[in-house]
């Protein structure tokens, strides 16, 4: 299936939780108090942290035999820099995050240059990480009112 | 809290299945039967479009007393493109998203230039949004090995 249109939604709750969903699955998404909300789930870009690290988890498993890398676990550690001012409209402030890092805790005995090549493919084919580190163009498609 | 940082983890379990949290939140990640997984959650791609329409829609209720917008009810419907090839490592195939639209559903009775203006907001001051149609850095922290 190679271009594949993938879908969600989001249903905004009391404040500023929300239910988003993916086929049957569904997530709560909410902000912590200082953010304003009640801290019932992951705020949205701690979830985008969340989808990267498990995409390149993914990218790992899958190309791990590609590779001849073995392991016994497999971890990513995701942090991002946000400047929370851009949110709040402060001008010439982006909203988004300007930098992601992270660490990957493999349990193995592989040598340092096979996992590091190994790393380099599992960056350069996750859906996710390209998704962030180049552009996606954004488009509104209608905005429908009424009763829903 | 101006600049911050967000942290997340992802632990690989068996097969293409992802246990990823943040803070005290976990959601599992998995891929449908037919992209090799066991189909226990939302994959990677679909968590993006989550997160995307769970931010958009606190950014609304966020600002909607800003603009003077009242409604009864907030949705968004987002859809992405992505061509798998990009995935499973075709030459020229970017393996994340091409494109991302989506649709806000709001019952409200606002007229619709007041709610055009605030959705235009909505889309430049969303974190996840800007994340996605602007680039963001990704580095490599490093490589941990050994048991963890």
């Amino acid at each position: 299936m190679p271009l594949t249109t993938f879908k969600a939604q989001a249903h905004l709750q009391q404040g500023v939780q929300v239910k988003a969903s993916a086929r049957n699955f569904e997530v709560t998404i909410d902000e912590p108090k200082e953010l304003g909300g009640t801290d019932t789930g992951m705020n949205p870009v701690e979830a985008v942290l969340c989808a990267l690290g498990a995409c390149q988890a993914i990218v790992a498993r899958t190309y791990a035999g590609k590779f001849g890398i073995n392991f016994d676990d497999f971890r990513v550690e995701v942090e991002g820099d946000l400047d929370t001012d851009g949110f709040m409209g402060k001008p010439g402030v982006r909203p988004g995050y300007s930098e992601i890092r992270y660490t990957f805790h493999i349990d193995t005995k592989e040598p340092k240059e096979k996992l590091e090549e190994f790393v380099k493919y599992i960056e350069e084919h996750c859906p996710v990480g390209d998704s962030l580190a180049n552009t996606v163009s954004l488009k509104l498609d209608s905005i429908v009112t009424g009763e829903q």
